[in-house]
Formats: structure tokens, sequence, C-alpha cells
């Protein structure tokens, strides 16, 4: 069975074929058919957790566009609340905890897979109605990305608080990223065995940290979960995101744990291509702004990706971050076309 | 007259000597005296505007701590504050702009140096008072990081409609930079005339570009700054300033229009060593969450710096943001001591 992405990701790809192409956050908000299906669950764990909805959601951007993955619809802070620190997400402003006061407070907790069974229940039914050829890109969130949200008490712009915890409690965030490391690893074990293919971990925040705290607080852990995960799964690739890491995306992507790096839109594809295509596949890595600008900016942005990254069997096409709510979705089937020669 | 800060931005340092120091925002609401003094003037323009105040703001942190380089207090608003967009700054949330809707709505206004004539006057009475051995560093923000302020109103978490106005209309926003680029110009020369040693662009959302944005946006405005005033003051070194550029860097550090490149924390003292250092003087990267934190892990952080880039006579010392105001100010003077090996 060919499968475009995951094929690429295992080395297994004709350099002559286009990237295989999916997006961050291709399904959202910018779709009318997501608006009326959110419309359906006003709580959005509730939304989350309901495979019905979720299944809906993952698979409703395959159906207009046909990318190559299809990434399940969550949410990286469905496991923290899982382990007790429970979310809500507050409309206009995005998730809200009550801010950890102790890195004692997080432990493994008993029973917690049983609150995050419904995301397993949902692979399946992707898995069970999407074309054989798409790739089903299972998903968490790195540890420290997924900890600057329960200790600032939800988004911030600088993550101080979680620097200052990292850096002056390094024994309590070593436990506290433990605990997610393997959490991370049952959470992600249970959406293979329910049928992703390949899955990708979310380090959103890792350039806000220092060069050093990059080695210990995101490459480490996130080595160890693909680490364990591929003794379990060898043929099940991992995909790393380390947003905003700058030169320190080489430590990434010559560890050999991840099969794909993925770059922000700041790093340039020539760039990527010397430095960290010949260790890893290149996932990335069009501004978001470019997809809702269109036209000849964004056919322009498009032809410099593919001409630094494209061509060699070695590129998966997606942006340097998720799809925003303003993105006319005629810009995103212009985009999938042009990936693949078509427009 | 050896002045270790200037000197080592034109090379002319003893290699052998500690890597001089200053720190971003070091004249700031940390230290007591700062607050004391902010008291005298509640409005933050009028206080910049001020050159008693703002020349005693610009020495308080020389006297207490005695670093190499004093920065002038200033905002990098003030300069379009002059050309008539209007700048507030709101206790606790920061500036505040009538957004543009219109590239047209800025152009170089009659008159506009009359509203900054005060910073110079400013630069001159702290020459005046500045042991000879002190730089008096001058600075600007770079065009597109000031864009972002006029184009979104004020701060935003990710300068969305910036960029797409620079993407969607480059004409436009070539007519913005242009602007910025002339009356920058003029702006550092006033400073410079006043007794400016150096100055420092500051690019503060430079990686929220995409590599391609960063070489027109960035880069190409800041190049044509630096080149103006080279030409008319060749001994007066620029530090570009281009945070959270990446592995874009080194297209600033091998360009030669800067002496010095600041890097923010996330980049390893090690890479910058290689890929920035042959080139251009390094500046930097200490995290402000460090020098919060203090102790061991600040002790630390340090020697991982001077170890990588210092002992070459080709480093200054500075930290890889502003400093916050929840730093203790004994942490400052053991950090100056620390650089100085004198603790």
């Amino acid at each position: 069975m060919v499968k475009p992405l995951l094929d690429t990701l295992s080395g297994a790809a004709d350099p002559e074929g286009p990237s295989p192409v999916w997006l961050m956050r291709q399904a959202g908000r910018y779709l009318p058919e997501y608006r009326a299906l959110r419309a359906e669950a006003k709580d959005f764990v509730r939304f989350c957790l309901s495979p019905d909805l979720a299944a809906e959601a993952t698979l409703q951007p395959i159906r207009r566009f046909g990318m190559d993955g299809a990434i399940l619809f969550a949410d990286i802070l469905l496991l923290p609340h899982a382990l007790g620190r429970e979310v809500r997400f507050v409309e206009g402003h995005g998730p809200v905890f009550e801010p950890l006061e102790r890195p004692d407070e997080v432990a493994v907790r008993e029973g917690w897979q049983q609150v995050t069974a419904p995301v397993a229940e949902t692979v399946r039914r992707v898995r069970a109605a999407l074309p054989a050829e798409t790739t089903l890109i299972g998903f968490a969130g790195a540890p420290w990305t997924v900890l600057t949200y329960l200790i600032e008490g939800g988004g911030s712009r600088d993550h101080m608080r979680a620097r200052q915890w990292a850096y002056g409690n390094p024994a309590g965030f070593q436990h506290l990223t433990d605990v997610l490391v393997e959490t991370t690893v049952e959470y992600i074990a249970a959406q293979i065995e329910a049928g992703a293919d390949a899955y990708q971990l979310f380090d959103s925040w890792a350039g806000a940290l220092t060069a050093d705290g990059m080695e210990r607080w995101s490459l480490a852990p996130c080595v160890a979960i693909a680490t364990a995960l591929r003794e379990r799964f060898p043929d099940v690739p991992c995909i790393m995101f380390p947003r905003a890491a700058g030169p320190m995306l080489t430590r990434f992507a010559v560890n050999g744990a991840f099969a794909g790096i993925g770059i922000d839109s700041a790093v340039s594809p020539a760039w990527a291509a010397t430095a960290l295509q010949p260790h890893a596949v290149v996932q990335g890595n069009l501004d978001p702004a470019l997809l809702i600008t269109g036209g000849e900016a964004m056919r322009s942005g498009v032809r410099d990706i593919l001409a630094g990254l494209g061509g060699k069997g070695r590129h998966i096409f997606n942006l340097g971050h998720g799809i925003t709510p303003q993105t006319p979705p005629e810009h995103v089937a212009e985009l999938v076309a042009l990936v693949r020669g078509e427009a």
C-alpha cells in the first residue's frame, strides 16, 4: 500500500514524486463545516472527547482537499486534563488552568487513561473512514510546552514562570517532565494501537528556552518518548516540531530519534536543506500569513520551499505554524494543488 | 582613551581582557531609584522627552553597577510618535496607537525632529556626566518592529496584520519602510552628534518574518540605515539585534554593515562562536529568567557564555532580552562582577 506521507518518513518514497502535504490545524475554524460541527458541543473539551464529533472534524479537510495526512482532532492539553489538572477553554481567551503551586501537584494518577480513551476511539473511527493512502497522524504536546500551560495557568507571552521553575528548581521540574514523558508514551501508544501511522510531538514554546535548557527540557524528554515508542512500534515514525528552536534545530535532526523535523517559517529552506535534511525528513514551512494573503505572494512562497526542500523524497509540505481562522478555504485548495504540481 | 565596549566593537580591544558588559533595559523598573524617578512624570512619553529625567534614568545603573555601556533611556516608539502617530502607554498594557489603515498615513512630516530633539539633549547630558571609559549607546527600533506596532495598534502576539501588510502589499510596505529608514538615519545621527559612541538597532520581532521576509523587511532596511550612518560617522559602530532570527543570524553577521550582532537566549554560544563570531562581534545572551533566579543557575549560565564566546576580544556580555521588573538588583551586581572575573 502506497502512503506517500508515511513512505517519506520511512525513507521509502519515490524521490520523483511531489512532496506529500498536510497542514497544522487543517481541521478548524476556517472551515464552515467545522464551525457548524462545533455548534453541536459548545464545551471544547467535551467536543474533543466525543469520538463521533472529533472523527468528523478530523475527516472534514480530507474530504474537501485530500491532503496526504489526516491529523487527529484533539488538543495537547487533554493529557494534563486526564492527570487531574482540569482545563477550561474560554471563548476568545484560550485555555485556563488553576496554576501549579508545587511540582508534586502532578503525578501519574490512577485511571487517567479512561479519560483519554475517547481519543483512541476517535483514531479508530477515522482510520475506518480514511482513504487507505492517507497517513493518519497522532500527536501529543511535548512535556515542556504542556508544562508552560500548567505552570502559567494558561497561555502566556514569555513563559517566565515556567522558565524560572525549570532553571530554579530542576529536580522538581524533572519530576514534572518524567510524569509527562511516562504518560505521553502511553497516550501515543494508545493512538498507535488504534490505527495512527505516525505521530507528531508539538513543542510550540521550545524557543523560549536557552540552548542548554532546550537540550534538557525539550530535546531529552522528546528523545525519551520517541525511543520508548520506537521499541514498541518500530514502524511508526515520529515528527518532532520544536518551534523557534533556531540553530538548535540541528541538535534535534542529528539525534536520530526523530524521522521528521518540523520547521517554523523563520527558517530558510536553503539552510534546512543543508543543515537538517541530510539527517531527517524536513517538514514545513509556509507562513500561515501567506495562506491568508494568497495570490502570487503565496505561490512564490510555495515555489521557494519546494525549490529548497522538494524533489528528494525528504520533504513533507506543511505550514510553519497552524492555519488561522481567517484563512480562505479556496487558498488551501490552491496550495494543495500547487504542491502537487496541479496548479 | 580606553573604552572597553567601543574598543571591542572597533576591533581594538585587548583579547586578554574580560568581555565588556551592559544589559538591555538596565535602566528600569527593577531599580527602586528608577521607580522613584518615574513618579515625577506619570506620562511615559513625557518622561522619555524630559532630558533631566531621562538622563538620570540612563545614569542610575552606571552609578550602581558601573557597566561598560550606558544605553540611552528612551523608547523605540518615540520616532513614529514624532511622525504624527501618537503613542500612549497604558499602565499594565503597553503602548497603544490608532492602528494604521493605509500605508500613506505615514510620511516624513515637517518638523518631526523638534519632537525628538529632547532625546539628543538627553544624550548630551549623559555624555557630560558619564565616566570617560563608559561607552554611550544610542538606539532606535528597526523599521519592521516599529511598523508592527503602528499596524497592529500596539503590541501583539503574532503580528499577523503586519505580516499580511508586508506580504500582501509590498509596495505600500516599502513606502512605510523607506520613511522609517530615512528618519531613523537622522534620529540616530542626532544622537551621535550629541555624543553617542555607538548605537543599537532593535528588531525585536524579526523572528516573526519568513527567511525571505527577514531579508527584505529586517536585514535590507537595517543595512540601509547602518550604511548611511557609516558614511557620515565612520567611527561609530552599529550593533544589530534581530531577535529570534534563528539560523538567519548568519545573514546579518556576514553582511559587514554591523560591527556587532546581538543574539537572543535560544542561540547556543558554541554555535554563535562558529557561525557568527568570525564575521562580527557577538553580543549576548544570558536568559533574563536566570538573572531573576540567580545563584548557581545564573553562575553556570554566565560561565557557559564566557566559555563559548569570551576571551577573544570579540564578545560583549548582555542578556538575550531585556531585564524584567522582578529582577533583584543584587543579582545584577553579582553578574557584572562575574563577567569581570571579580566574583
